[in-house]
């Protein structure tokens, strides 16, 4: 009843508050879109630290640029997390293909959290299947001793590209062990990719250190699939792979970045923002996530810039260890369990910084309604989506251990799976306004909430 | 009356149709997303003919390629409409900016259709201002024999940047006369750019042979802009500029090239979709306007593959002189009224092949209704604004003299100007998702007012 009673209340403020909101989101677009400073504290990001897998040497020197990028934004609070993570490593590799009589190398990479050929070369000839019903239908048999390609094809018809994604990733995650099942010497896949490109994308495959049995495992660029596809419908396409990929035996201390602006009337309700700062061992780790990253220290920086003394605390967390073991995420949810914390929202920037479309919400019906209250005051900024139930893969444990709701920048998806996980992910992919206006979208988001309540 | 009793039907229409009409937009969306070729058509336009200044011999060679790839799309009839164009050439051309006590070469170029010094050097002191209020303020004897800088930023608080450019173009088309109004030696203009870069833009300055008297023009990228800003507060900055831009004297005669789908059930009625074949001589043309030349032809395309007879007859128009004269639109329109065309609607897509977000639409309000009836079945495609009114200086003329309702793609519009009129609009800079998309927006829009009227 006391919620009830509450929720009418909020619901009055919040139709009494929209022109006043109104002009708050004006004032927060604009100190982003003239003086934010994400887009160049991504060069920076990018350019002196680069990729930054979980556990290396990049990824602490990223721990660092981000306590000191939060500090910059004048954040109250800065502080480091602890999260033990694992450590995988790429090493050398290659792949030869005998696509026209002769060998030839192509561009191919090892999937994350995989196991490689020891530094031995596999050599065997190329069995393609094209989904996961004609792998089941192959006698063992046929298997044995053989590469098997998935040639999976990205399905570029769903105009929401994470859908296509999620509708594909499926090979990425199974294939080793599908081909392990079946005595499969390697396997190959046709990379998760919208791309026209010759890019392979690497990403997780089998969960670290678990039980399965699996074999190595490599992906192709949309080009080399495309000629591999040719070959084996002709026929007698072999192989040779080499790679030294596997997991390091020990766990690395890592760190999530916190920096935080203490709520003004209620400290203890926290709002958090966040992204991840870990990023596979290819390109820059720009869109997926250093974008999300600098997005929610953005946030910080705003409200500093312009006064903006938020009831509730924010939170800006730059999360490690999202790509392969989403260390950071649990233990900002044990962490937050552990001191009794109480939380409004989480909320992730983790699908690119491109221009922003909408903002995915998982929470009870109740809850959206209260938001989508608020939905007109953002379509000037072209976020007109709350329909999709995307949060983000760090706050999902929160969201599950203490039911905080949870929400999710939707932005453009178009170009996101062309250069996810590729060494094409760079700072030059990042339009320095798509981005900023994905940062002024989430500050604006967040004030909402730490406004009105959820 | 009988309009009314009409759009009453066509109400009633509009709303049984709706679960059909989404059948159909679906399948034009898969048709264009799974086997569209308009990416390809525009890597041949930039690759094989590249920037195509009208009465060039690359825009000749882009007439010739049009008419090949409507007939390749299967246009039941394709055909050259006569224009006599204007021919702009830039020749050599080179700025020296003294900024820290030596000269050096800058990035810049010369202003469409300006003339240049006649290929003689002309050096002067630079005098800054920043906007119109300032060189209005200004007496004669300062801008004397100088080159004046006009140093307007281009504002990237507007979210739609095409404001921001609505906001700053007149530096661009007014800076020449304004100088040779105080007697200047010549002007430099800041780029109308969002760009983060240091790429000049080009661009239409003084209306092709006006009677105003002005001064040789030129802009710069943002970089060198900050760099003369900087220098101009200290003081003592001079420039030579030499420049052989000019308007050939004879005008040259071109081509729009037309395609169309005979309609159905009432062929007189036309709706045309159009982009502008011409672009400036820099970078290829590729945002501005190859992709709205292909996703024109891409929707004969998508009819012809998926058997759509649409009711109306449908025309894809690559028009010719856009950038400066329109004299293709003027051709187009005056071509209409001699033949009296019925013509239903004029859509224009000249705003980059990016993401779609809405569409523009200048007509009178009952006919807005009637598009808006039907606005829930662009949401699946990422298309929710209809509130601008942007139809594309081509179809204006069409829309003036026959009273035509006109409409225009509105893309995502964040990267549209960091490269437009700049050496980075080539094809790379186009995304081959994005460009489909949009493509099948203007596929589906046809349909429905091809199916339902207006």
């Amino acid at each position: 009843m006391k919620t009830r009673v509450l929720s009418i209340l909020l619901s009055g403020l919040a139709y009494t508050c929209t022109a006043q909101d109104s002009v708050m989101f004006r004032k927060i677009a604009d100190e982003v879109m003239l003086h934010g400073t994400c887009y160049d504290n991504l060069r920076v990001l990018c350019k002196t630290v680069g990729h930054r897998i979980s556990g290396s040497p990049a990824a602490a020197k990223a721990v660092t640029w981000g306590e000191k990028a939060m500090k910059e934004a004048g954040a109250d609070k800065v502080w480091l997390q602890p999260a033990d993570v694992p450590y995988w490593y790429r090493g050398k590799e290659s792949l030869y293909l005998k696509l026209d009589g002769k060998y030839e190398k192509v561009a191919a990479l090892s999937l994350g959290n995989s196991r490689g050929t020891g530094g031995k070369t596999v050599e065997a000839p190329i069995i393609m299947v094209h989904n996961l019903e004609e792998f089941k239908a192959l006698p063992e048999s046929e298997v044995k001793g053989k590469i098997v390609y998935f040639n999976y094809l990205f399905r570029q018809d769903f105009i929401f590209t994470f859908e296509g994604y999620g509708d594909a990733v499926k090979y990425r995650g199974l294939a080793g062990s599908l081909g392990a099942s079946k005595g499969a010497a390697a396997v190959i896949i046709r990379s998760m990719s919208t791309g026209t490109d010759d890019f392979p994308h690497t990403g997780g495959t089998r969960p670290y250190r678990d039980t399965l049995k699996t074999v190595p495992s490599m992906a192709l660029g949309n080009k080399t699939a495309d000629r591999l596809e040719k070959a084996c419908l002709k026929g007698g396409v072999t192989a040779k792979m080499t790679s030294e990929c596997d997991m390091k035996p020990n766990m690395v201390r890592s760190y999530n970045v916190i920096g935080e602006i203490r709520g003004s009337e209620t400290p203890e309700k926290i709002v958090t923002i966040g992204g991840h700062l870990d990023s596979w061992d290819v390109g820059e780790g720009a869109q997926d996530d250093g974008a999300g990253c600098v997005q929610s220290i953005e946030v910080i920086r705003t409200y500093k810039a312009l006064g903006i003394r938020p009831k509730c605390t924010i939170r800006a967390v730059l999360f490690m260890n999202e790509e392969n073991g989403q260390k950071g995420g649990q233990a900002y949810a044990d962490s937050a369990i552990s001191k009794h914390e109480q939380h409004v929202i989480a909320v992730e920037t983790d699908a690119g910084g491109f221009s922003p479309r909408g903002i995915g919400l998982v929470m009870p019906q109740a809850q959206k309604d209260k938001i989508l209250a608020y939905r007109n005051l953002f379509l000037p900024y072209g976020v007109y989506d709350f329909t999709k139930e995307e949060g983000g893969s760090d706050i999902d444990p929160i969201g599950l251990k203490l039911h905080t709701p949870l929400a999710g920048l939707i932005p453009d998806s178009q170009r996101y799976f062309d250069i996810h996980h590729t060494d094409n992910d760079v700072f030059e992919n990042v339009n320095h306004r798509e981005l900023k206006l994905g940062a002024a979208v989430m500050a604006q988001f967040l004030y909402l909430v730490s406004e009105h309540g959820l």
